[in-house]
């Protein structure tokens, strides 16, 4: 176990007393882990009052068995969790002969090791066009009364974002509650942040004898309390982070309710968790999941996510997760989950930039993040090749003073990183690295190598070349934007590729929200960690909550929909669009090309036009069913999900009502293919519509529609179409993509589907 | 000259060949320097039609009587200034031959060399107890339509501090402008900032051929921003140093008004620019001038400060100067001008702690003013005698990580400056240095001696020592404050011993006050320099605006009284006891015994007590004339500072009516010796009055007064009364000190005089 490799002396031989603690109470114990068990409630024996004594008779009939057969004492407590609305069932430490034994269970429905999940901010209200005037905000009274369940790394809850001023009081459906826990009181709840609970028997499950740092809801990482926040803050004027992107921050849903269930721990992070807090969450009575987290390259079965999602869709809780920030190859998105909705990260029309004004008056523009108003002034430009790789602290130290100018030669944030730790007072980096997630550690400035050869011109030609740096610079209106993030994980879903995702993209690169002050947000020289409130962050993780937020005023709007009628209307009402007016772009391809809806779905959210789609595609639990039924599920594999026999496989459908289209071809054989869907909308308007189709074709591909004009005499009245998708079979591995637009004739409501024919990416 | 001295190349080649034209204009002129001259102006030939063309034609006649005799080209302009209002003469490049040519012609004065000044901030007029409900602040309305000129190295016009903003309109009697510049419009100043000049011709004649760097009233400073917003700056919310002493900014002054005229340059710092600021202000018709920066070891008939003074005294200008930063040791003091209010340099109840939390949980508070909010949590204590003498950067940038302790050895600024070039993450420093002028460039803190041991003691005895620092704190109402800062200049008065000096203690010791953004006002790891829009500065400098804030109130309530009753009612009204209600404190006393009036004048300046003094020691010019004539000074000397025939010496006398005492004895001379001092008051209080005298002695002296009850029948009715200090004769060089106080018999009013016995300091 490597106790005494080296360094570690006095803290090991603590570590080493600890554990010796834990292994005389687990002496000889089989080797076990922690397994996540769904059962078939239905069949539980009449003998037993609960499902939860049914559970733990079930767990220790195991234990029992086992000392029988080898005489071992019994393990400590094994049941980790119950769970019970988001699934049917409990996680336990079992070990593989007794995981085998419960198989044999009456009830047993699946059984799959505990795993780990992959963790995925205030100007964007206003770059999304939420406004005071008029669209969702006044409509949906800026969400207020909305709870959004956040499951994530916890809360800090001091932070301002979470103050009640003009709060209204906490609903009376609301069951859940602020659990006591280390450095966490009740009181620590207002009538903004109404719960908060935590849940880490999984961590110590898989850990035993760890010490949890922090054993409560407190939020030790700063993720958790950025997306809350960013989903559902409060207004709090006068911030910034370090002087940059000042102004009042706030949500997306600043009159909702956010409630905390924190399952990510400094110490692990683990799908039974995960599941326990999404159970409560749906328990305690959410009206929106906010998860910026996944698990990559599971079943929909064995996710916990698809899981407990598809429960709070059946109670008509809106799921909202992030895509993963694995981008930019195909496939690579997690949370591809049909009854979830799948947010991929943009781009802000925000911009920090550093602006170098050189010796003759010419400038050039950069972007820094060093996190102070440095005085760099008429320093000396030093631009030679012996400092210029700028990988050597130990050279840079010895450099004459200035501003050291470094290449587009290995990684920026080395070089950034290495001038930190020298005695360098600035540095100028040349790189095309355009989305400032790397922390600015030194008065530096990254300018781009097409803005690079007037600099190099400048200081070759001049022995006295000098320059100042301009920090603490915000721009807004940046264009073009938004372009899809180059991290943002692309579709097809690796476990349901047939059903396009993600499905919308929102703001997630270099969002300002709220943020834990013992965690750093900067750094200044390598070794000074500067602590903010406010910190940017970049990720899916920061666009799922935008949308969560979203979610969130149009159930204040549309109390009435379902999960599906919302995400159907954030889908077909989004723009695909950037602030040229041109299709947006995607940042992850080097040719800066058009962004396909593998990479952003349908567009970037747009919450007033959503508040009023038109049209909408609807879909029933059993929809989701008929789907699964096609993917060569077990029954067992089926109802872990469901967890009810009332759905049935008697109507199989890979085609689900979806508001997008995506036809896959075999990448290995080029011929024409021709796939049929079939949709049905629902009329949402007021009262009779009629709409014409419009067709973007795809290169290599025709879309035919049928019928072309959808006539509707009242609200709620459905209408049918199908839509043919011939691929022409010559697009080698390139994903091409088009658009079906529902047009309503008085020109009032415009309903767009993206459409994508992709290769089947083998994963 | 040293041009081609090793690294200088091209700059140096520029500024060789911009030397050389300037030598070929002034080719073989005989070596020449400023010369302030000072001139009868009644006796100018009725040949002249003004002043100007009387001085121009004098200082002609010796350039042709030159040339005659030389037969050299006519040097260019070598007229510097003409002074009309603050002084009556010029300012001119003369040749020694031309001086002693200049000496013989009719109307001359005195002449002496130009010579270099030098130069010596918002909670605090919370701590001089001004507010919104009663005293001097709404009887004064603030300062409206008071001007105060401040002379100084000019304004940050863009500066907050200066927006007008509630502001009265520009008073009609103003014969001041905004001067244009560079980087300086007329359009800068407002009803705020009202005029703005500048002064530069003494440091271009010194420096001929100089490029002067920012030739307008733009302050590249910072010292004049910081000083004219202490005294007149408008109300701006929201500021702090980094963090540190958040809070609304105002000056004492609020609605008052401020010219800025600009002496002082980055180039030099010239006394014939000081008299050409000071001329013009009086000329412009200024209130109140403020003038921190002073000449040392200068007689009054040389010091510039002291005639300009005199004649703004003569038109009720009040002027307040800075009695400098040169202490603790006696007699360091300049502007110990009589006819001028000097001030002193106290401390603040205000501290920035720095909280170090051990592992122990215990608490040791220090101070810091590290600029940023550093996280410094449960990092390793590391104390070994290798590296805690912390002057190698070399060693520590190698020690383990984790927060180094520094002891008390050698210079605190030295090992602030060696950990923050080194990789080390923080520091605590032992030092009893407690006024934190020093800029705290690593996360560091300094605690005191007397909490050391028990830092020392945990750290030894536990090999896991650990810590955490808390940064961006700040504390107010710290106790005992104020104190006489170290730095502040101490008399008596080298240029007038029998004058008690200073006058009076104001705030001075880290004063937040507004500053110019491109000067550095923090410093992180030793090659970062930090812009800030408000500074902390430590000096008289801080402490003479404050004054002239008041002086400025004080005039908006007592629009008739003189500069010498405004500066009676400050000083008999001024506090000697700190916020623990015992005797103010001299951090510069090693013991921290009691301050002196030698270093505080007459205490703590208190602004509402001044506003109703109840007696007033006042003077005429004449008085000041008197005093002269017993100073050994020729009459040409007395008439460079009063310009004018209508003095005389008639009836000299060395005992001015002043509010204060001071009694010299020879050190070297154990003798009792006598002294006695005539005083007159008038009475400024409502109608009728009775002062009985109370009187604190001073040890080793006594103190007799007569008579011992003052009557007042009415309003401005005067009384005399004699003071006779006998001293003892057994000092031995110690300086002693009581009071005297009329204490009206009603107990309204208190009239308190600080009385020193020192010994005469030889200089």
């Amino acid at each position: 176990m490597g106790f005494l490799n080296g360094i570690c002396l006095v803290k090991c031989l603590c570590s080493l007393l600890l554990t010796s603690l834990v292994f005389i109470l687990r002496i000889h114990a089989a080797p076990e882990n922690t397994y996540i068990v769904h059962m078939d409630k239905t069949l539980m024996p009449k003998v037993f009052s609960s499902h939860h004594s049914w559970y733990s008779s079930v767990v220790d009939s195991l234990k029992s068995t086992n000392i029988a057969s080898s005489s071992h004492p019994p393990s400590s407590p094994s049941l980790v969790y119950f769970y019970d609305s988001g699934a049917h069932g409990f996680s336990a430490l079992l070990s593989a002969e007794e995981l085998e034994t419960l198989k044999m269970s009456p009830g047993f429905l699946s059984a799959y090791p505990d795993r780990t999940v992959t963790v995925d901010t205030t100007h964007t209200p206003e770059f999304l066009s939420l406004n005071t005037y008029s669209g969702l905000w006044p409509v949906s009274n800026y969400g207020e009364d909305i709870i959004i369940g956040v499951i994530d790394t916890g809360v800090w809850p001091e932070s301002e974002s979470y103050k009640d001023d003009g709060m209204s009081p906490v609903p009376s459906r609301w069951k859940g509650k602020c659990q006591e826990g280390q450095e966490f009181n009740s009181s620590m709840c207002n009538s903004k942040l109404i719960g908060a609970k935590y849940f880490n028997k999984g961590v110590i499950a898989a850990n035993p004898g760890i010490t949890i740092s922090m054993n409560s809801a407190r939020d030790t990482i700063g993720h958790g309390t950025h997306t809350s926040s960013t989903a559902g803050g409060n207004y709090v004027d006068g911030v910034s982070y370090f002087g940059y992107a000042k102004g009042t921050a706030g949500g997306i849903a600043p009159r909702s309710k956010v409630a905390m269930y924190k399952v990510i721990w400094n110490e692990g992070r683990y799908a039974s968790d995960v599941l326990a807090g999404m159970d409560e969450a749906i328990h305690d009575g959410v009206d929106v999941i906010s998860i910026s987290m996944g698990f990559d390259g599971l079943p929909l079965y064995e996710d916990p996510i698809a899981i407990a999602s598809f429960a709070a869709m059946e109670k008509g809780v809106r799921v909202s997760s992030s895509a993963g920030n694995n981008g930019s190859h195909l496939g690579t998105l997690h949370n591809g989950i049909p009854w979830v909705m799948t947010v991929a990260a943009g781009t802000i029309d925000r911009s920090f930039p550093g602006i170098v004004s050189l010796g003759d008056g010419e400038t050039i523009t950069g972007w820094t993040l060093f996190p102070a108003n440095a005085i760099v002034q008429d320093l000396a430009l030093i631009y030679n090749k012996t400092l210029s790789s700028c990988n050597s602290s130990v050279l840079l130290s010895n450099a004459p003073g200035g501003i050291i100018i470094c290449d587009n030669t290995g990684s920026l944030y080395t070089q950034i990183s290495e001038i930190a730790v020298s005695r360098v007072p600035a540095a100028i980096f040349i790189s095309d690295e355009t989305e400032p997630s790397i922390i600015m550690s030194c008065p530096g400035v990254v300018i781009s190598t097409e803005d690079a050869p007037a600099l190099i011109k400048y200081v070759t030609s001049n022995k006295e070349a000098k320059a100042s740096i301009k920090f603490q610079q915000t721009n807004l209106g940046t264009k073009p934007a938004p372009a899809v993030a180059s991290y943002s994980s692309r579709g097809p879903s690796p476990s349901c590729p047939g059903v396009l995702k993600p499905d919308i993209m929102a703001p997630g690169s270099v969002v300002l929200a709220a943020y834990t002050p013992n965690n750093y947000s900067a750094v200044i020289g390598g070794y000074i960690f500067l602590s903010s409130n406010f910190a940017l962050l970049s990720g899916t993780s920061m666009a799922c909550p935008h949308a969560s937020g979203v979610a969130a005023l149009l159930k204040g709007a549309h109390p009435e929909w379902s999960a599906a009628a919302i995400r159907s209307a954030i889908v077909t009402t989004a723009n695909p669009l950037d602030n040229t007016m041109k299709p947006i772009r995607d940042n992850g391809d080097t040719n800066l090309s058009l962004a396909s809806p593998l990479a952003m779905g349908a567009g970037q959210i747009d919450p007033n036009q959503a508040l009023d789609p038109g049209l909408i595609y609807d879909a029933t639990p059993q929809d989701y069913v008929n789907l699964m039924c096609t993917m060569n599920f077990t029954q067992e594999q089926i109802m872990t999900i469901t967890r009810s026999k009332s759905y049935n496989c008697s109507n199989p459908s890979s085609d689900l009502n979806y508001p997008s289209f995506i036809a896959l071809y075999d990448p290995n054989v080029s011929k024409a293919t021709i796939q049929i869907f079939r949709r049905t909308v629902t009329n949402v308007g007021e009262g009779s519509a009629t709409y014409k189709v419009k067709i973007v074709q795809p290169d290599g591909s025709t879309i035919a529609i049928s019928p072309e004009t959808l006539v509707f005499s009242k609200t709620y009245e459905k209408q049918s179409f199908s839509v043919t998708i011939n691929y022409g079979g010559n697009n080698k591995e390139k994903v091409s993509f088009g658009e079906i637009v529902w047009m309503e004739e008085n020109g009032k409501h415009k309903v767009r589907s993206p459409v994508v024919v992709s290769p089947v990416i083998s994963s």
